[in-house]
């Protein structure tokens, strides 16, 4: 992948990056570093990948070094969304030691976490190459980091399904039923919904694609269907709705979804479970 | 394991919890539910284990759903600590539908994700049984989630080591290397801490074993040695400070490195890649 | 209008509430009816229409009175949606007279702000009735109070258009600029964003109408069109996308544009400009 | 009017802007704007007023767009309390389109909003022109946004009436029913109340003013009272006590009011109905 | 002094208390109490004054422990303002033992701290028995507390100067100087204060009382005056304005300078440093 | 004492300005210097210590005026830790007059508190000079203010027990009497608490001495013991434990109890009931 995908405004983050370095300097500070580093060391350091995979999340790095200190240099070597080998510097700093120290890691937290997440996402993406299948992302995020995952997919080349549950209409199996059918669960949902939010519906088999695509949603999960009922899927919507395949997509399973034709495969696992990319701060002390 | 672990306060879990669920539904409320699932509707619940694993986070459950609807009536029937099997019905819910479907996805989300914490802590101190080598856990954690992050590896039968930058003294080389050495970097540290404050050196190899003995530390971190030098530096340190191991330990390499003698043995990857323990919510409408 | 529309989590709504509530007492309460009422004084009160209107807000209500105190028995005896004469009783109130006169100001605040937006949007839906056109509100709202408008809008009858820059995609007339045209722009938005945004397009005139429609848009936003205009764009369209009528649209226009036949007609001033609907509490004391 | 009325720190508006542009960015940002505006596009803008009226709220503009992009460079050509004609320049832009495009609509939203309250109040002023009464604003405010509706009242050349309920006493008639009459009730509230609170008192008629001036109130309400019972109250107070007139003042009647010699004259609509001045931001994209 | 003072709402008081509560348990809890008290262990505990002084703060008391824990049995046996002897049972607890060891701290420190400061306020007001001088604090409070500590001097029988900058106007030397002397000062006052503002200026002699009795300011402040220029003042203000003594007011001098005939004497160290009342809550543990 | 004692972390000191900062400004600002002083008005001035004693708070200082205005010149002519005479200067300010007079009230109500502590403990430190006791702190302190406090009794030569409940264990005589005695109630806490965390101990009596020597707890707090009994403890313990006194330890005692032996004498009151210093900022206005 070429060119770093948009992220997320500023105003917008750092009020999580403060809370990040609370979390880790509060009550008293950095105990170590003012009591073993003496006001005004100066140090370089440089942010390398331990492990070859994609990058996300530099512009949290960087924020969270300028909070702690503006007087910190700091150069950004690497991109989002670019694809390094083991060892690349990503970025280097230079600047008082004890705000380097400080902000280590806050830093890498975030960039090993995303990394790992847009590491993840590349992996299935490539595995669908070639395909119409675009990898997108499900709810099933880490608490409070929801905004920062759903970018981390978009970086691997992933696609973002809704936010939550007030962006966008996902009607599944429960609330058919309550509903009595997908025609009226569909048709409520489009009174209340304005014009701008689209209208997604599950189904579990073939049996319930007539109903789901003649309800006019925008939409059509198909939840743990057979790679067979999915071809026959793809067949006999014609394009009449987007077609998303779902439920317990495994990396080794992502190609075959693929090949059956369908628009979008949405994969839990890319968010709750990417094992982090390993990434270090090394630090030499200039004094 | 048996016998549930201490939890952490309501008073600071819930505002983690009210933040989460507003993720999930600022600004408008589940849309899909509002507009579907008629007022007054009554289901009936169950959250399942949908793979053996040891569970953490029930309480997290209990208060996602009482923040949401405090009519809803939940039962727990496992504990935090428990080890299930694929199948167990870890809490049942009866009442309003529209809560339960609101809730869902917050309350699975921290349920597989301490969960998922939980289990592989498990793991590494199954591996380590018959010695003295306790499981825990690093600051490598998920910005924010610390806290919790931390109970689940207690649960896992984990044990945790300081929590940030401002309760305990880690000296790691950067710091040696600015203070002139462990003596000095050891001194200065215990002149600024309190009395209640525990001090760690970190050391590279065998040959700074006898200054950090020397130093009046607590604990000495063996960081990336090899399993003879561990064996080593346990002999000569005959207890005089707990012993550490760190750096680059895998699954499966916990029990090799258990085996040398160290007292603990300090894992990254429990916190910030340990897969999501599979957890769902099976909803029956009553009407 | 029958039905009372879904409100509001009160997840989401408490916290507005008792900013608006400390707005008022903060920082040392009420000091009028702290020196001279007595505590344990008992009252009753009504909250009154004292114009006709749509009543919108209620829930507020309940929420302002019962985060002062739970033992103030509140009935509401009108609901969200209902129209009412001059003089109806909306909420009867029983209990504390401190807590009733520390609420007051604060409750009827949201409420007459409420229903004077429903009562505008409802005059605009009833000037359309019998036409194919739904009234939509906009981002021009009062910064704190977006969500609370649009619900407002919802409860008058009318159909809410995007709620912030995030969850759906409008392209206007500097976005077509900079992107070189309708079509690479919405081939942009397109890539970016994920399955379940939609995206509407601005035109400014019937030339922009073709290039539009075969853009893909889900919407077309016709910006200060004459009359005769829109009925040929409704005529073009032939429901391909869902055209909205925008800008400038007052009070006395809704009707006749709403002939041409659009699908929907968006207002800025049913929330940012529409008057207060007066409604008051009266207090009896019963000591 | 003639010079800038003071304005609200930065300290306190600063919070206030920051929760509006999280309203209208979050989760996601402005996904139209990145999508199809290349990062490092430059563009030109003017805020322009399209309706003749009294500006205010230039500093929120000026804050909205610092706080987005710091490096936006931004000229207000007007200032706060000054009468603009239909299509007066009021700030020039030039920098960022994304931040522009960004800061937009909610830097639109106050101007209009505050703007439109000056411009209602200027209204009230000039109606009174030649009378001694001054026009002040009540607590029927939109929550959350007080401060900033009395500022504009201020800009407009009206006067504040107290902040909420804890800065000033204000005796209704239920606070006097409770006490026993207005002689206990001004009793009370003078012997909690510190010497920096004022204390006003309303009546509802005439029979009720010898009491009010007795009772050593600084101000007295008249409610609701006739213009020649609001006559006989001036002459019979002579000054002792200030005297406000209240209660259904609508833009008609102000005048008449004046006339009787009250010495102010407190109006809800104002802040809660004042409709918003027509304001727009015109974008010429530079590349 | 009898009679409970009122307090201020629980709706402004919790947050304060949830943030002191997480100062002392965040972010692990209280892990001496969870590791060494088995959970449901029942205790019995009164909350006992250690020395003789008057009592603020037991709503503080009451809060926290219910914030805690719901369950606990909490009964208040005295009351603000109650003057009590060493010794004296204030509260007595019953319930889970766990809660009552984690509110201990929190709940006492508020006591105390209030207490202390009542008591030192209700000293000076008995030294000033007799005379027409009320006690009252200012501005010089601690940080975060200036609610609760003006709140304990009313308990301490003293009255409430201005809250803050924004509620009542002091014009000081500095003011003075600039405006070019008190009649202007005060006039640019007048003109921008709403009528429910009072006015009060600060002089430094004799030489300034005409000027200021002038002025029309509704308070003068004697500052650091000598006594018999107060008493001058006194003689020579005649009522006409509301006269404070202020500056370097010890314990030692508050009965000679009431004597003077001054309204008010306003002390700083009445909240800065006033000593703890020494209270203490003692735990009998019933299993 | 030599050398500024190192401070917090910006980044947690500002949000506790900026509360403060409202506390005394909002909601309107400062009515009086905004109304009286113009805008543009310059002016010098200097912070002075009205009192011998020890600073502590300066960057408390320099935050509050740079969060008010980063225009104005600051010039910290002292340091934390300096013990100064009367009369000395601590910070010479120029700049805009109204920032000045904004932030005066919150930066002298800061330096002036900590201050007061630092003066306080130092007088303790100063009379155990020549002993190996060092004078410590507690958690009675006052609530949202303790990382503040705990650092002002470093710079005031003292150091600082636990912070809160979460980062040390403090078993009291309710935790031994539930737990049925030092030994399990220690072997309880050393189970759960990590190895980064100290466990300390308090005891009544010599009786129990042996036993919390034996238990392996690092501190033992001798509560309320007699001298002759700390002595004894003293000789028996041989630096097996850190020995604390802890108890009603008033200024007259703390020399005969620093000679006993005991290595920390703990002191609530130096936190607590310490005297403000008096500081304050006079002002040259220049126009």
């Amino acid at each position: 992948m070429t060119g770093e995908p948009d992220g997320l405004p500023p105003l917008l983050i750092e009020p999580l990056i403060r809370a990040a370095l609370a979390e880790d300097l509060a009550p008293n500070g950095d105990i170590t570093t003012l009591s073993v580093v003496p006001q005004g060391t100066v140090a370089q350091g440089r942010i390398v990948a331990r492990a070859e995979g994609r990058i996300a999340g530099l512009d949290l790095v960087r924020s969270t070094f300028r909070l702690l200190d503006p007087g910190l240099r700091l150069t950004v070597t690497a991109q989002d969304g670019a694809d390094v080998a083991k060892g690349t510097v990503l970025v280097t700093l230079e600047g008082d030691a004890r705000a380097m120290l400080q902000g280590e890691r806050v830093a890498l937290n975030y960039l090993g976490h995303l990394s790992g997440i847009a590491t993840a996402t590349r992996g299935c993406v490539a595995a669908t190459a070639g395909t119409r299948a675009k990898i997108c992302c499900t709810r099933k995020t880490t608490p409070g980091l929801r905004a920062l995952q759903k970018y981390a997919v978009r970086v691997g080349g992933g696609s973002n399904h809704r936010f939550g549950l007030s962006d966008a209409v996902l009607i599944k199996d429960n609330h058919i039923a309550v509903a009595g059918g997908i025609t009226p669960a569909v048709a409520r949902a489009k009174q209340r919904a304005g014009h701008m939010i689209k209208i997604e519906v599950e189904i579990d088999g073939l049996g319930q694609l007539d109903e789901a695509l003649a309800s006019g949603a925008d939409v059509i999960m198909l939840d743990n269907m057979s790679l067979a009922d999915m071809k026959t899927a793809v067949a006999k919507a014609k394009g009449r709705a987007v077609l998303e395949a779902s439920g317990g997509v495994t990396a080794a399973r992502v190609a075959e979804i693929a090949a059956t034709g369908v628009d979008l495969i949405s994969i839990g696992w890319i968010t709750h479970s990417a094992p982090n990319l390993d990434v270090a701060l090394d630090i030499d002390t200039l004094l």
